[in-house]
C-alpha cells in the first residue's frame, strides 16, 4: 500500500545505501505448453523478507516466480518463470550487498519439453527426460570477485532438517541457511506461521515458531547487523 | 455476487428440475511433499459455463480443481486436488441429466510419489515413475445404465484439433466435444476470449471467436434445446 511504500521510500534505516536481491516463490518448468511442474511455495516468507529489508532502508530488488501473494511496495520487482529464467534476472541485478534466495526453485526441469501438447502414447505413458537446472545459490555463492558480502540460502526440508541444512551451507558455500521443516503435519507450507533454524559458521540457532512477518523481521534486523 | 445467486435460485429457466455436473479447473499431481504437476487451465470457461447452467435454471454440481478464478453463485461446489478425487467427486454426485467435463484433468500422476521431499540423486536427476489417472469422461460416456443423457467433453489441442477432436469424440463414447486451440499463440489458455469447435454426431461447428461468458451462454442454450 501507499503507506508502506512511502515509510519504504522514507525509511532512514540501517540498511540505507545497500543493495540486496531476494528471490521468492515457486518456479514452473514446463512439460509441455499447457503442462507444468510447480512446488507448493506460496512466497509468504520470502515477500515477508523483502518488505522488511525495505523497511530497514535497503534498496531491494525482488526477482519473484508466480507466487500465491502479491510483491511488497517499494521494491524493484522481477517477474520470472523458470529456474533459468531466475538465475538470468540474478546476475542482471548484480552487484548486491547481501543475496537472500528464498525462492523454492525446481531442481529440475524437463529436458524433452515440447512445444505441442503430448500425445497418450501406446502405454498411455509420458517418456519425460530431466535435465539439472543451474544451482542459483551454488552460483552466487562462489562467484568470487563481486560476490555479496552476505549469501543466504533457504532449505525446505521434511526430515533431519538441520543435518541436511548445515551440509547444505556447506556444499554450495554460502554463509546462512534458513532452515525449517515442511513436513504436511506442520502446516508450514502455505501458512502463515513459520519455524526456522538459522544455520551459520558458527552453529545452528532454532528459533521460535513465529508468524512468518515476524520471522522476516527478525532476519532482517540480523542482516542489518552482518553488512550494515 | 447475491444478485447472481439470487437470480439462479428464482430463475424460472428452461433447465429447472435439472441436475447438471460441471467439472473446472486443473488438477495437481503430487510427485512429494513439496512439488506437483500442474496444467494451465485457469478454471474461467468451465466456471462460466456452470454460471449460466445455473442461469437457465439448473441444479448444478461444481466439481473444480485449484483454479484461479472463484466458484460461481448458486451451484453446490465440491473442491478436490488430483484426478482421483474428482472421479470419486463426480460419482459421488450422481445421478444427473448432463455431465460437462471442462474440467483439464491429468492424464497421469507420479506413480512412485513420495512422503519425503525426493533429493538429489547421485546424478542429481529424479526417477519418475507416471501410472495413467482414471479416464473421468470415459468413465461416464460408457458407464451404461444411469449415464447421464448428454455427455460432453473438451478438447484442448494444440494442432490438428477437429482431427484429434472427432477421435476423442468416438474412444470416449461421449456426445459431444468443445474443442479449442491452446497454442501459445491463440492467447486463450489463461485469456478472456475462446474460439471453440461444437463436435456432435451431425459434425463439426467452428463459432467465432468471442469471450468465454459468451461461448458459456451459447453452450447453455444449447444444452437446454438438447435436455430440457
Amino acid at each position: 500500500d501507499i503507506i508502506s511504500a512511502i515509510s519504504a521510500a522514507l525509511a532512514d534505516g540501517p540498511l540505507q545505501g545497500k543493495h540486496i536481491l531476494v528471490t521468492s516463490g515457486p518456479t514452473h518448468e514446463p512439460i509441455d505448453p499447457v503442462r507444468y511442474i510447480a512446488n507448493r511455495s506460496s512466497g509468504a516468507q520470502g515477500t515477508a523478507i523483502a518488505r522488511a529489508l525495505a523497511g530497514l532502508g535497503a534498496e531491494v530488488t525482488f526477482v519473484t516466480g508466480p507466487a500465491d501473494v502479491p510483491p511488497p511496495d517499494g521494491v524493484h520487482v522481477v517477474r520470472v518463470q523458470t529456474a533459468a529464467e531466475m538465475l538470468a534476472a540474478v546476475q542482471a541485478a548484480k552487484p548486491a550487498d547481501a543475496a537472500i534466495f528464498a525462492a523454492a526453485v525446481a531442481d529440475w526441469r524437463v529436458a524433452n519439453a515440447g512445444t505441442s501438447k503430448i500425445k497418450k502414447t501406446a502405454t498411455g505413458l509420458p517418456q519425460l527426460a530431466f535435465a539439472e537446472n543451474p544451482d542459483i545459490l551454488a552460483t552466487i555463492s562462489q562467484m568470487g570477485a563481486g560476490r555479496p558480502a552476505l549469501v543466504v540460502g533457504f532449505a525446505a526440508e521434511t526430515d533431519d532438517v538441520i543435518a541436511h541444512a548445515s551440509a547444505k551451507r556447506l556444499r554450495k558455500g554460502c554463509d546462512w541457511i534458513v532452515a525449517n521443516d515442511v513436513s504436511p503435519a506442520t502446516g508450514i507450507m502455505g501458512g502463515s506461521e513459520n519455524a526456522v533454524t538459522l544455520i551459520t559458521e558458527a552453529g545452528a540457532e532454532s528459533w521460535p515458531r513465529m508468524t512468518k512477518d515476524a520471522v522476516a523481521a527478525q532476519l532482517a534486523q540480523r542482516i542489518a547487523q552482518e553488512i550494515a
